[in-house]
């Protein structure tokens, strides 16, 4: 009877996400560029992204409409319909990019199943996770698998509630603070943070909110069957 | 003890839906209209909403999308920044357009929540559905709510296991005979058809396929209650 629980968020903790969206917005830098010069782009797209966020919710499809209501604004509406279109390439290409596991997510996986019930916890857009998933070939390794709108302290603790699991049976894996990090340690559980090299702006929580909370940082997946044998059994 | 489970659809078997879409697409017609005449316009959008939704799935923002990239193809990319502007104002108008409850509901779910455990499935965007279903003042009523990304016979199989519902003791309630009767049908659970009079091109199916099956038609929620208790108890 396995008695305890390991979630792992999935964007940039299983597999790779903020780099393909760093691409982009780099690529669109470069079409804007052709209209003004605007050293201010990157914070004018993020700020249209968390404007549009309480109606757009995360993911592709969100930013994708963000990046051409940006274009607009940005261009006084000048920006060519072959621009546009451009973007919806660039969106395309994002929603079908191959998916690319972090390094020893498979190994990692294999060795905790064995004593531990596994779980995903994602957020965004319910079909582009779905389809991450299946692309990515770790379905078989979970037993459970949440997509989330959010993941704030109020989901965890309705996910916790619904499958029964206690805070102190639980374990968060991921590369937000801000989302898989001190939620849970808010709650009463155990979070470790493996941090990803980039970090979309919106996950970033100042550092002394996060000095508030004991957690694990480990620098690979790799290190996790380790350190929860070492710390949990 | 509540053995059985009453699940209700979301859009269109709930609240209104398909107007908001159709209005949408007369709104989007009548811009076109300005560049070129094109008498099937109507068919071109669904063509494209059609090929997108592989990697958009259901929901207002791959809509927008697919209005977005049409009138980017039937313009040849002459349409307007300013037009493009005005469809991302359709979108977030459609995104926050107050949910209009279909009539009865809430009675017809107050006379069964005392016998029957309630489900919503609902398919679509999640951060969409989620707020809809907020905003619906209904959530109450339903002790499971479940937002999926397509809804065929594998989804509801899965539904059914993961909450432990026999197909039996299962019976589903929408709009949609392509969505809510058939898949459940042929599953061995009941289902009862309430036609909205707006219908998306996508949900139609042949009548020959719907004549396999045999299931109840109403016109109205507020027949729900007594044909349940006629048939079902």
């Amino acid at each position: 009877m396995k008695t305890k629980t390991i979630a792992f968020d999935a964007d940039d903790t299983l597999w790779i996400n903020e780099t393909i969206f760093t691409s982009t917005r780099a690529k669109f830098k470069a079409m804007i560029a052709k209209y003004v010069s605007d050293e201010f782009l990157d914070d004018k797209l993020y700020q249209t992204e968390k404007r549009n966020l309480c109606i757009f919710g995360y993911g592709i499809k969100g930013f994708t409409l963000s990046m051409i209501e940006t274009a607009l604004e940005i261009t006084k509406e000048q920006i060519s319909g072959r621009d546009i279109h451009q973007i919806m390439a660039f969106a395309k290409d994002m929603l079908v990019h191959p998916v690319e596991l972090m390094a020893e997510v498979e190994n990692t996986l294999k060795a905790l199943k064995e004593n531990y019930r596994l779980m995903v916890i994602t957020k965004g857009d319910l079909f582009d996770q779905e389809t991450k998933i299946a692309r990515s070939g770790l379905a078989d390794y979970f037993d459970l698998i949440e997509i989330v709108s959010e993941k704030d302290e109020r989901t965890y603790r309705h996910i916790l509630h619904k499958h029964n699991i206690s805070a102190e049976n639980f374990i968060m894996i991921g590369n937000s603070v801000k989302s898989d990090i001190l939620p849970v340690c808010a709650l009463g559980g155990k979070a470790i943070h493996v941090p990803f090299h980039e970090t979309w702006t919106h996950e970033i929580v100042p550092e002394e909110q996060a000095a508030a909370y004991f957690y694990d940082t480990i620098t690979s997946l790799a290190e996790l069957p380790d350190l929860i044998k070492n710390t949990w059994s």
